[in-house]
């Protein structure tokens, strides 16, 4: 069976968007996946069809009421893991994605402008998710984002392209630099290693490559890679 | 003048895509800014127009030639930041996206697959930068999520909506939790502060929620944070 995204949207309109072209728009056509936007207006209750209000307490913006919402979530609830966008939620992770990969679909819900109403989260079983910490206008690029990074993983949609990154981030490590054609490039040459033909030293160069860049880079992922090195020892050596 | 966004894509169909709609559709309506999409294989020098080849040391995937990307990259290059979509780039950052916004516009070229020639990223002085610690199908979906959240801060694009939110990220903090109608919800009342209209314990009490959820759920924003509030403390105070 197909994997199953539902995206709950204001603006329905935006999907599939970037998902409709390229390897995900392949992989739809070809069945891997299905995708339906589903708008909460369509479950509001008054002829002007709001679907949020001002916040209690004050403040700029609109949040989502939580009646209306959550009846919206009720009408494709199935069991899919359930997942609100929002800029207070854990940051996304590619475990995470994995995981959301290898099962039966997502159900990505998008807030607008100042978010939703807190009750909804906890009586819907919403898990909050991250993208970046930055500010969005909506939801709706984060889900893109994560729609896009489940979909490369889903069984035959990219087969053979996608090995060679999921290593390196399941590592916690950077990947490491890569060089195509042209060999000799405005006085610049491909390091030499790579052009030896010696699998084992240009693993060995790509992994030291790969460190150097992610303890320059990201002292963050640097030190879960080091932590996952030494997982497991507890003990202290015997010392005499 | 408007704000000024070139995407260098494979694939110029995904823009505007949801760039196109609501908030940001609206800006681009009123003339807020432009975006313009350029596809590298215009630069292409033989009939297939070819932009990509393998990677010299093996592996799987494609990665962008230097020679082509680089001709792309001159063709729109006015000064403007340029940014390279890549996992392997520095996390983009509410801080960044303030300065983007405030800036003539951003150049942002997407890699596919495997990447893009290391040469071309000195050559270009392209400014590395991630989304998530997660894998894309390309930079794609990166570039459309920091459009966005450069778009809602160009001048009299948002407004009055932005005010909240910025706050709360400037602070290294989670927003606080929001309320809004019907005030009884299943059972569930809206904390009684925000009912009470006294605005000195209703910003108290969202400040609270707001450092508790960032303690809670991002140990890092909130040694962020905790180091921003002792900034400067450089000596020990005096003792006996």
């Amino acid at each position: 069976m197909s994997w199953r995204a539902t995206v709950l949207t204001l603006f329905p309109e935006m999907f599939p968007g970037p998902l409709g072209v390229s390897l995900a728009g392949r992989a739809k056509e070809a069945g891997a996946f299905t995708l339906e936007a589903v708008d909460p207006r369509g479950f509001a209750k008054d002829k002007h069809r709001s679907v949020d209000d001002t916040p209690f307490g004050g403040g700029p913006g609109m949040v989502l009421r939580p009646d209306i919402l959550s009846l919206a979530i009720a009408s494709v609830d199935d069991g899919r893991p359930k997942l609100l966008m929002t800029p207070r939620g854990a940051p996304i992770s590619q475990d995470r994605v994995r995981a959301l990969a290898a099962g039966p679909g997502a159900i990505l819900v998008c807030g607008r402008f100042e978010g939703v109403d807190e009750r909804v989260i906890a009586s819907a079983g919403l898990e909050e998710v991250s993208v970046g910490d930055v500010v969005l206008s909506g939801g709706e690029p984060a889900a893109l984002l994560i729609l896009d990074a489940c979909i490369r993983l889903l069984p035959g949609t990219m087969g053979h392209e996608a090995s060679g990154s999921d290593e390196s981030f399941e590592q916690n490590l950077l990947e490491y630099p890569q060089f195509t054609k042209p060999q000799d490039w405005q006085g610049e040459a491909v390091p030499e290693v790579l052009l030896s033909g010696d699998h084992k030293a240009i693993a060995a160069w790509r992994r030291l490559k790969a460190l150097q860049a992610t303890r320059a880079r990201r002292p963050d992922l640097f030190a879960k890679y080091v932590a996952s090195l030494t997982a497991g020892v507890d003990k202290p050596p015997k010392t005499e």
